[in-house]
């Protein structure tokens, strides 16, 4: 059934196969008189954009945003905000193989059973090309949002190979083809994932958001909690298999002491601003389905690239026993281009919470 | 906001706070001509039930369900049905305590600074006493689901003491009172866990659910992925900071061959029976958002009960700093009641999942 | 599937049958901090209640409401708010007539058909007993819009008897058993509705709700425009056959001349209020979708009750022809009750919007 | 906020300004392996099409429909199916009218108090060019219906002037501009139509719409009853004020004896067919809100064109008194293309509804 919105109060609804003539994503919900032209989302879409670096897809796509709608002289009007994305690089190639094969990891089987029919040029609808609508959404998001949320992404593994926390440095984000806070890291992981790539196969990764400039109180407990929709959206991602809030699956490790966020009165309460201070954020910057004011911290596992060259084991339409590699431009580690992919889910669950959360504000 | 149903075919809401007269749930959706009386219900909430073992909160409630509507002469009319279970041992004591602070790590202060009031007694709306409306709901969609379909969960961890899986039988989960499916790891965490206890202390814990018997084809990609929808039931549940599916983070550390789930055309398939075997189930039985027919995993990790003996440093209404500790009847690892809730929120979604599938079943 | 529910941001959920034990409502998404007792409910449920005159049946139901959740020392906690109000007085009698036949006009049809089963005792779901869940939810409603809104209801026709509308006067709606705002109309009715009752037969109506006092802006076109809930809205109450808006189908008879409703600054505008003034309201107070500021103005026309003392033709459950009669209590005139059951509905409706519009609210 | 979408399983989301780039719809939740082309669709966008006769506006605009996803094949996939459509004659002219003054019927004043800012252009988002996406959905529900399901409008009444039922040949309906289905009332119109177009004025009107071939037991109560989503339906097309079913307001002058429809077993239920036979049609094929398997009949009232020459009194943006005349091209009677508008609305109701059922089907 429908199932290709995502949202209630900000909410988007994305359309389009990978090798059709084009994606598009319509967000509908968003506020009037905030300026909105292509080049406030363009950025965005440039940063998840494939064919940058040779650890990402070499499919060449401008991924030129065009708005069709909701925009009027600059600013937009409360009506649906229409955003298409031309395919351009729908490389003709023979799609026999996949076509008559299931890929194992990828979704063929399951379209294939689930609809009797499937566009597999490319992967049809699931194929990540979708999540530039997301990016495109996101983007939107963060207008709603407004200048003093940030929203930021950063890879924090790759395969085995973690970041030192020591060493993070947002500005570092943009400094190198990982999305890595961590130079030393980045520099080891270059020489990892050429191996990987080299040898064509693929590995996984970790992903961490963090929101900050929130205000406590987002979220609708019991059931669109905040953290359970940052949850959903998150899983909803190509590839995505685990994710987490705060400490997240550490926490199961933990005594109640070592767990608790300690509060204090701190500097700004006693300056009349009404806000005490956590002395930790173990949490993750929600407690009971609701945002404290802290930073939102959500990390999210990326399985590898399911395109591989080494042939693996599966079946055709026939039902027969065959083998399966699959050629072509593919991401060696899809969790790279998931990180500006996270970043706007994020932002679009805030955006969400933040006009839910106004509609109940007190005087 | 409005946040306290979920589901979409298969809907419940529930209402109700800790120490207030009742709690209840709202099943929506539920096909008529379901057997169903309290005796389908009552068994799953007496495995949830508090005061059963020393590991659990000693407050007693009998949880003896109340089928309000939606039954007729034994059997389910389409209609909603109401299932209420009152509060018995709302044990009158000084609240003045948590009143006037905010317990780290509980919902205390978030819901203070999103609501302005909140109803402190034992928690109030954000107290796990909810979570036994999740299991009344649970068992109603286990009835949708019908007999061929199992939800099963075990407690896989405790601190940092996990299972042996190879020791694992399902027949042992009610044999001990952790529904740990390992006896050996049973009779160590008992040891581990009185210390924990007696120390006024907590620990966290992690859930596996695993349901059985279910078809391919459940799922709505791209945002009502069945991962997804079980990512958020899971997040929703009190104390969880984490979800996976399949071998979740440990996706991130293996390579595109190691973790492709092959396929065999196998012995069905050439009975003419259609379905191909999957050779391993790394994926926990989704791709794309869609179930594949295998086994169906999740898994969630507790925090540890942040009400302990121990004072912990916060602050009261006024703002001024103050310590905390909370006595009462607590349960030393909330993870391990989680359980049949995980199972309840599963068997909820996959109700859901169902009813959506057979609205676009093929002939 | 789930439709028991109404509401976005406020809503509500409503379960119970007409002789199980009890019926309820969960309000979802009510603000904070309002002050709310059983008290504040009951009126408008005496004013539904069945028995307080000829004109209405004779089931004589005390409809005490009982607040289970969401309120805390009289006030709100923003958690849901669960209504419950117990039947009393299920009379203990033969349904083995109206088990085994479909009376005409009546739901006992198509639930058999829809569900395969049906509790036939008094309507079951289908009464309109399930209405005084309707009413508690628009009293809570009420909260939400606040003291300067007004949603008041009339009789304005009962059969082909309308009111004279140069003799409106709320203050009389609630001077006889009609909810008429023109007292010479009411005299009249009076006797024709008596001579109905006598006969064994049933007469239908038209209900005027009108809604005074909220600002220009609310509904969110296109699909979620405010006539279009308003419509929804009352066409779910029992034995709804036609809605209108402002001058509804009159307007099918009007030229674009007659029906525009001019505006003027007026002295308000003047006097730096900023709002202009119209000069008619012929479109009701909605246009596009979205509220003007003007009165709204919705009227439905309800049927005649279906149980009526004259034999109608009929089929039983074994496909034969038979003929059926409805002894018992039933009102003459059902529209008569459903005017407090409008006003809820709008109450209801407009809560909604006003929630919406507050999200978007600009500084 | 959002509220560009409709339908729960089978949904839309429309998108797009009057004169903007180009309008589209996203229909989501369509089954897969329905053949579907632009050709499918183009027939009844054509019908909606202006500029076909004098009795409508003469914009010329092509309407041609793209599908942009969706599709494979010439089947569905399961996935969104979305279409867009060029505005290609969007006539430059000077707006600075429209921009400064509010027109009275518009949606001018209640876009711009509740958005301020609007996109005055041709109205907008408001302008009744939106329709075209419902049609282009409206298509698409139509092949979820499938063959052996009509959904058929009419016109039935132009001002004061109504058709004569004893004369309604379905097969007329396409033989005059009006879409009426008694030719000697059409001939009527055409001389009244073309005195109200000559004097620039305009003239309100009805439609009526009925599915025949629909199964028993569609329609969810209690809100999401198929009266109540019909009703929604139709009063969010353009300048609908009111909506009935079946007889509608009629039936508030009717008695219970009048307004019941008797059954008989009749011929059908003695072959064995199972269904027994209706004596009449008064309720428009739905009974508390569930169809009966008879046609389904909706009428609604279409007020006149606001856009008329005579020139009315208004305010213009800085409140100040003045008078507006709409110049340019409009429909002197709107009502006329909302025939296929309604339609469209009702088809998608309807398969959002049959998908619905199709969850909970009895095996």
């Amino acid at each position: 059934m429908a199932g290709n919105s995502f949202g209630t109060l900000f909410r988007f609804t994305t359309w389009g196969e990978s090798h059709g003539p084009a994606i598009g994503v319509v967000v509908d919900g968003c506020p009037s008189l905030l300026s909105l032209t292509e080049a406030d989302i363009q950025p965005w879409l440039d940063k998840r954009r494939p064919g940058q670096s040779r650890y990402t897809t070499q499919r060449q796509e401008p991924d030129q945003v065009k708005i069709l709608s909701g925009v009027f002289q600059g600013q937009t009007t409360g009506t649906p905000v229409s955003l298409l994305i031309e395919n351009t690089d729908q490389r003709s190639k023979d799609y026999s193989e996949i076509a008559a094969k299931f890929r194992p990891g990828h979704a063929d089987y399951t379209y294939w059973k689930k609809y009797g029919i499937r566009d597999y040029r490319g992967g049809g609808r699931s194929s990540a090309r979708e999540t530039a609508c997301r990016v495109a959404a996101g983007a939107v998001a963060r207008k709603v949002l407004g200048e003093g949320v940030s929203v930021r992404g950063a890879l924090v593994q790759i395969g085995p190979h973690k970041v030192d926390r020591s060493r993070w440095d947002w500005a570092e984000v943009d400094n190198n083809p990982f999305f890595c806070p961590d130079p030393q890291a980045a520099a080891e992981w270059a020489d990892y994932l050429d191996g990987i790539r080299k040898s064509g196969s693929s590995i996984g990764a970790v992903v961490e958001v963090v929101a900050s400039g929130l205000p406590a109180g987002l979220g609708d407990p019991l059931y669109d909690k905040l953290d359970g929709d940052l949850a959903r959206a998150m899983m909803t991602i190509n590839a995505v298999k685990g994710v987490e809030i705060g400490n997240g699956f550490e926490a199961a490790t933990l005594t109640g002491e070592q767990n608790a966020d300690e509060m204090r009165a701190g500097p700004s309460i006693n300056n009349g601003l009404g806000e005490p201070e956590f002395l930790s954020n173990q949490a993750g910057g929600i407690l009971g389905g609701i945002s404290t004011g802290q930073d939102i911290v959500v990390r999210f596992a990326v399985k590898p690239t399911s395109s591989i060259l080494t042939p693996r084991q599966t079946v055709d339409l026939e039902g027969k026993d065959t083998d399966i590699l699959t050629k072509g431009r593919h991401d060696p580690c899809v969790g790279i281009r998931a990180v500006p992919v996270g970043e706007a889910m994020m932002a679009c669950v805030l955006a969400d919470h933040l006009l839910r959360q106004r509609a109940y504000a007190r005087g």
